[in-house]
């Protein structure tokens, strides 16, 4: 049932009252890991539910679930660390300019934090997702405004997450659930909100982040919008190993019906033998590939609508041609090509090669020399991710492999060599975010730093050691990883 | 001479194209310490021009020059160090779920900031202030808009900072210097302008703040606007040290004339006889402090018309009235009294003693109980400082004092015990920023951690070794703190 703006009230200020309940890290973590237990127990119900409502398939949607357990245990394993936290502490030093009094710093949650789920990730990217387990982890009560496309299933995660906070005593109102596009709206303006995450579209991620930096008190909205994921295929790549690359690509431009954020949108292929080669290798694994249910009608139109548009392009052809499955439901893959400098002329009518097409398309731009690729490149929009296939040689240190390195570096936050960017690993090092539109901020909804997003610091100044949170005292019981005078302990 | 659009777009394409020679970090480093040299050689010319311009005195400008220099090296310091870089490094786990593949993290710079001057500290937070030295030192070149209260002083350093960059054979379009309002509203819009600092009033900074989310490609804008800066001092407390404390606060809030940031602006006393005392304490000290010249005459006039419009407010006594000095320059400080009581009602006329007045004023708030005290703390928006003022046996933990300080700490970003918040340390666990209005971002302007502002990650997937920046290889050749599969090492 949509909810109304009263509806909305009472979910966030529910949200609001359940913070103190969340105060204590060893109470949060031990929460995350309950959470995770409870929906693995409840596994075979939800993936069900989850695949009558999304059509993902019961394999996939299986291994998404692993992956949030995965999620909700690392962030719990985060939290018990507690470097996360930042914590910096200065004794007083007279010689400073100025001097410097007692100093100590960390970090502490915000507040109730806004989740909008995705359609395309059910599990990983919705009601117990990244963006709820690294909010309730940094000790922020969310409300989650459920996606549309499974909304049931959004019912039933967030009641496993209930019934998880209510065994560590947290109130259930933690864990807040609205439905409508209206309730997602209000949520983002309502005052006791203190920050929000998404993950979606360009267009309703902008609207939510206007909204966001309107309000009387302007509050962080963390999105995750589009993203094109350009690869470039080197002349010398391509000429030791197109077919496989070929192959590859088609893998994963079609996975999971080409309905991930990090998709390959656009290839840079060289002109010329080996490139056609790879379009050839391209083509036949692509033909291979079945026609796939899209996660609702509107995509699919969208898809079509896309690809058709594309296609009609002047110099653009279509070696094989993505379009309607046999029936209504489903879409066949497939990509397009177009010579690269038919995309150099700014506000030309080729832009909309430059725009994500949402589904199982690529465009493969096919460059005559270094100068035409690099030219290229320099008119990308922000990414998530940006590839680069290299012979072994250039992986080696020879050729314009470090140059290429550095050309992709500005383009996203996750530069990849010689591999696929689909399948984003949940890892320390991982970082799933990049320059606008990929995402709305300089921050990752994905591993272990997407705690980040919803905590500030707070330094105490001349605070006695009695009335401050264990984590600043100078013996430091509970053994947070800091920063004591200057000196990094760990 | 204000900057044309033309102007600034000149001035941000040549920083821009200097962000290549920033790239090497012990290059940044030596910059940023000849700069230091290079202000500290200018000395006496700099404070002579400074103080024909602020009239904020020799003595003020020297210390305040001096700290500039002190920032500039510690930030050199900090890009020597290198942690701040979050190097994180894993390699491949194919028992997580999904696998994890070699990823390797770090911070790279944004590009092209935007510095807003402050008029109140014509060094420490104009052209070479905390902004350009975190900036520069994140690798990030600056077009920094100058303060109309001091344009000479504003372009006799950038030409330090230029001469000091071309001794390390960087352009001198790294620090840009642009005169106007119009050049101000220019320089956010500027598409290579990829993020923005500032300090100044609420209205000023909140309306470059929208400019800089509405853009095509929204930046981030760290702005530090207002802040009350509220002061609790305790029941017991003052039963302790009245006098004490209405000495203190009267060297605060008079202090530079009242025109710094973080000067306390509302002061929680107790009703009753303790209160009474350190009203009166207030008084005399206060009416010992000599008038003073504000910055200009535009905030003269403002302080005046705040003055006013206060003192006038039902229930509002002055014990010592701020108002104008003996000649058309001066004003003489002053506070204002107010039951608590009448700050309880929303909306009301007395909304207006929420508000930062910019100047020697403050406004002491008597409260009848601690119930009072908290509902008044809970009314107050956002702040750079909150303060707590216990007697000797709260600080050592008994009583309120700890959740006094719980009650703080969600107002402010700095919160102090038994301190006075002017004198805003430069130190690692330094945080200076607030809930809005103090800051439009959960960002620090002060303390080592500012410099996070300036950068994003980017993880490398995949990247041989040979490819790859020396701080993201395993043998870690410069010796950079990092995370390394899980652990943390110095």
């Amino acid at each position: 049932m949509e909810a109304t703006a009263q509806g909305v009230d009472e979910a966030v200020r529910a949200a609001h009252a359940a913070r103190g309940a969340l105060a204590d890290r060893t109470v949060r973590a031990a929460f995350l890991r309950t959470a995770a237990d409870r929906l693995e127990g409840a596994k075979d119900r939800l993936v069900e539910l989850a695949d009558a409502e999304t059509a993902l398939g019961a394999t996939r949607l299986t291994g998404e679930l692993a992956r949030t357990c995965y999620q909700l245990r690392s962030f719990a394993d985060i939290v018990d660390e507690g470097a996360y936290l930042d914590v910096v502490i200065n004794h007083p030093d007279d010689t400073a300019t100025p001097p410097i009094p007692d100093l100590r710093r960390y970090k502490v949650p915000l507040g109730v934090v806004a989740v909008y789920s995705a359609s395309n990730f059910p599990f990983a990217f919705s009601v117990a997702g990244g963006d709820t387990a690294s909010a309730l982890g940094a000790g922020c009560p969310v409300v989650v405004k459920a996606h549309p496309d499974h909304p049931g299933l959004s019912e039933q995660v967030a009641a496993e997450l209930r019934a998880a906070a209510a065994e560590h005593g947290i109130p259930e109102g933690v864990v807040g659930l609205v439905h409508g596009f209206e309730a997602g709206v209000e949520l983002v303006k309502h005052p006791l909100v203190a920050a929000a995450g998404f993950t979606g579209s360009v267009r309703g991620g902008r609207a939510l982040f206007d909204a966001a930096a309107a309000r009387p008190v302007p509050i962080p909205f963390h999105g995750e919008l589009g993203s094109l994921n350009p690869v470039v295929v080197t002349e010398a790549a391509a000429a030791e190993r197109a077919e496989a690359i070929g192959a590859g690509l088609a893998g994963s431009m079609t996975l999971g019906v080409g309905q991930f954020c990090v998709k390959p949108g656009l290839v840079l292929a060289p002109a010329g033998e080996a490139g056609d080669k790879l379009v050839e290798s391209l083509s036949s694994a692509v033909a291979d590939v079945d026609a796939g249910v899209l996660l609702d009608h509107r995509m699919r139109d969208n898809f079509l609508a896309g690809v058709t548009e594309r296609a009609e392009l002047p110099g653009v052809e279509a070696p094989v041609a993505a379009g309607p499955g046999d029936d209504e439901h489903t879409v066949r893959p497939g990509f397009l090509t177009v010579p690269a400098d038919r995309l150099a002329v700014e506000g030309g009518e080729h832009e909309l090669l430059l725009e994500e097409c949402f589904g199982p398309l690529t465009v493969v731009a096919r460059y005559a020399d270094d100068g035409e690729a690099k030219a290229l490149l320099g008119r990308l929009p922000g990414n998530l991710t940006a590839t680069v296939h290299l012979s072994e040689a250039e992986a080696a240190g020879e050729g314009r492999g470090a140059e290429i390195l550095a050309e992709l570096t500005p383009l996203a936050g996750r530069v990849l060599v010689n591999g696929w960017p689909t399948g984003v690993a949940v890892a320390p090092a991982q970082h799933h975010g990049g320059p606008y539109p990929a995402t709305t901020s300089t921050s990752t909804s994905v591993g272990g730093t997407a705690i980040e997003r919803w905590l500030r610091p707070v330094a105490y100044q001349g605070a006695p050691e009695a009335l401050l949170p264990p984590e600043l005292r100078d013996d430091n019981p509970l053994g947070v990883p800091r920063r004591f005078n200057g000196v990094l302990e760990r």
